[in-house]
């Protein structure tokens, strides 16, 4: 292991991550809040901390391992969320490490679960600063400076392998800066382009901008008490829309940019994720025949939440935990599955599901005519048996993980419902559950070590558990094949 | 397709479930109930059905394939529990077929869920009959026909593979046959000394003989209301003993008889089995502390809840639901890994979990070391790819299958936790679950479509998933390579 260049990267980090609080220390500014020197102490103790780092450990020409890459991101998402924490803890608005860490962490995973119980009390820095890492975790800062920095960029597919959500990486062009680059030129364009349409109609700019950081990195963190509920149809169709788009595999804008728009259309993750967005909303708009004034709420509704779960944004614009049980299994369903890879959502992810099947398919075929060789085709490309035995593999890895953090968290005896439904959207980085994680509760009533399993939970959710694993297990770095 | 073989196979077993009848024919008119006379016709009805499968179907001297045994299997169950139904409706005592087919099913998967509501007003005869579908359900009967019928037994490897539970079927000896007897004698010496112990604690012969055919084949029905709260200290553990002992598997009590002890007490299955066991008990008895007057009460009810869960057999001495949080989670966990291969448990199996956990391991040092190949050993044999990946997939497909049920359930609008454990009560083929389906309730108030969807459950269950899906799934029988 090469802890040399593992603490220089993640000093790298903790130094983008003093710049990155510039932005709600405007916003403090603006707003004449006292939060911005919580903000300035913060920057100032993450831009020591990146120096001292990146001082002492001086970067050495060295090629960046499998292992190296994975244990940057752990300890840089880490870091990142210790002392993301800071403002919230030294301002005094949330006046608990534990919970400060956990909405820190829920913010950079994107999760969107909190622990505040007042979220309108909430000065406008830190609520600022809240979103905002939603969208720095939706992309990845990794990826982020891969993108800025030249110099890094050269040997690091495996910190962007770490970091990217889904079963297969690709790089849209052959160097890597460049991908990183594109990534969030399309991430910026799509941010901006969403900031505009709810200003057009009628959010105000502080709110437009927030809420974008929450759809953009399927997030969820809002600032009202009830989400997105309280505004108009035009704009909570236009967050469903976004949720969506974001929910997709950046690579087909890629290819819509590239002039490749037929390329694109022939993506069956794409397909089949609308697919089960349009089933799910159907099914619920049947089921919910009777609890709306009209058809058109019933389905705005439900095209919202299913939007936002199977995005794992969490946004709500009603409460759905007072819908009928299919309707809500259907969505704890749904944060299992989650949105496409190389999107900012959470979840399992559609391609991980398709290929789970064509694996089921094939095993069934096998099981019939033990000769016969089937081979799994996925995007037109015939996919690597280790390909396949990875996805099934980490299925089995990814339940076996959720049953135990189930087992813990039910020593905080909430119902059976409660448990489940918040390991799961914990988990899958989704926010809201059911019962008292419901979308008009909060986080708050767990103990501080649910807090911790579930701030572990998000973490392992979002870096698709083998960085978070093999950082906190060296023994398996030891083989004497390396 | 071999059809003939098919039917000529269902017939058989059919003429076999015509036999079976009379036990509890005799037991009626021991206590001289009316339900004789439905076990009559039932019997009847069986014979002519089978008498006209073997007849018309006449079997030729051809090859019994995958598709051909994993098709008679689920056909055989199928029809079995459609004729084992049949005396409950005829006498009256369950009005509905599907009352009736749902009893028989989970009587032959040897789940144990009821939809009785007055357990203690059955007739003896049909009490009788309902536990000994557990019994002979537990060891499978087409693995008793072959160890009956020599002219059935030489081609048969395929049948028992598709009704044998596990993800590693080895045969004793070298005949299948021989195999299929040594386990059927095991069956009964066990079953014998398992009466005589009850008898000996003073539980009456009836009762002795019903509770052991619940016991061996880990189904769960009994005579009382309050399973068996109601019975003394000793008779509880003489049957903890008995579930725990009939979730090992039948190899090692082989391996015992052939004086191979050593061999068999290298069983890594078997140890992991009895670790999860006393890990389990522990856990909940520090969990229990303050719920039953003394420490002997609490570790008897724990060590008899957790033997009856992991074997999946469902008795309760005490209303588990009322149990704290995490305790129940932990039961609802032990559901999920079940007992050993080769046994009469249902649930994953402790090998499966064993190789997944191993093929976890494999695949993390793989993404750390690409290069590296590291081979997974499982009781001292090296494991086949194909195997582990078998498994894994597996897996995949049993949890998508799990949270399909799961919507579908959730239809009926029972709670969260009734819906979810009801499932997994039934796919498991444990019985009990929690809350509307706690040991104290029954799956009397579920739809009739949730209760086919739970029938097709426990079968799935019970017969491991690919013999029920191939035989419904005819377009994977068409393969050009056979």
């Amino acid at each position: 292991m090469n802890y040399s260049i593992v603490f220089y990267m993640t000093g790298r980090i903790l130094q983008i991550e003093a710049l990155l609080f510039t932005l709600p220390m405007v916003t403090a500014v603006f707003y004449r809040e006292n939060c911005f020197f919580a903000l300035l102490i913060s920057a100032l103790i993450a831009g020591a901390v990146g120096f001292f780092l990146t001082t002492v450990f001086k970067k050495k020409d060295s090629m960046i391992y499998v292992k190296e890459g994975m244990t940057i991101v752990a300890l840089a998402w880490i870091l990142m969320s210790v002392i993301g924490a800071l403002p919230f803890v030294i301002s005094g608005e949330i006046p608990s490490f534990f919970d400060a860490f956990f909405e820190t962490v829920s913010g950079f995973t994107t999760t969107g679960a909190s622990i505040l119980t007042d979220i309108e009390a909430m000065s406008k820095g830190l609520l600022f600063w809240r979103s905002f890492t939603h969208w720095i975790g939706g992309m990845g800062v990794l990826v982020f400076i891969m993108a800025i920095f030249p110099q890094e960029s050269g040997r690091s597919i495996h910190i962007m392998r770490a970091e990217m959500p889904g079963p297969i990486i690709g790089k849209l062009v052959p160097k890597i800066r460049e991908t990183a680059k594109i990534l969030y030129l399309i991430y910026i364009v799509m941010t901006v382009i969403e900031i505009i349409l709810l200003c057009v109609g009628g959010m105000s700019i502080f709110e437009s901008i927030v809420h974008t950081f929450g759809t953009a990195g399927t997030g969820g963190f809002g600032v009202k008490a009830d989400s997105i509920g309280g505004y108009s149809p035009y704009l909570q169709w236009v967050i469903t829309i976004f949720m969506l788009l974001f929910g997709i595999n950046f690579n087909l804008y890629y290819l819509i940019l590239a002039k490749k728009i037929k390329t694109a259309l022939k993506s069956s993750e794409m397909w089949c994720y609308f697919a089960i967005v349009a089933i799910s909303i159907t099914a619920i708009c049947i089921n919910l025949h009777s609890v709306y004034g009209s058809f058109s709420e019933t389905f705005r509704h439900s095209s919202f939440q299913v939007a936002s779960i199977i995005t794992t944004t969490g946004y709500a614009t009603t409460d759905f935990n007072t819908w009928p049980e299919f309707s809500k299994m259907l969505l704890v369903a749904l944060m299992f599955i989650g949105g496409c890879a190389g999107s900012t959502a959470g979840g399992l992810k559609v391609s991980r599901i398709i290929l789970l099947v064509k694996a089921v398919f094939r095993d069934l075929k096998h099981t019939l005519h033990p000769r016969s060789v089937a081979s799994v085709k996925f995007e037109g490309k015939k996919i690597e048996r280790d390909t396949i035995n990875g996805v099934t593999t980490y299925f089995a890895l990814y339940f076996i993980l959720f049953f135990l953090m189930l087992v813990l968290i039910s020593l905080d005896s909430f119902d059976f419902e409660t448990t489940f439904t918040a390991t799961a959207a914990c988990f899958n980085n989704v926010g809201p559950g059911l019962s008292a994680v419901g979308p008009a509760s909060n986080y708050a009533a767990f103990s501080n070590l649910s807090k911790m399993i579930l701030s572990f939970a998000m973490l392992l959710g979002r870096l698709e558990i083998y960085p978070m694993l093999l950082a906190f297990a060296p023994a398996l770095w030891r083989n004497k094949n390396h």
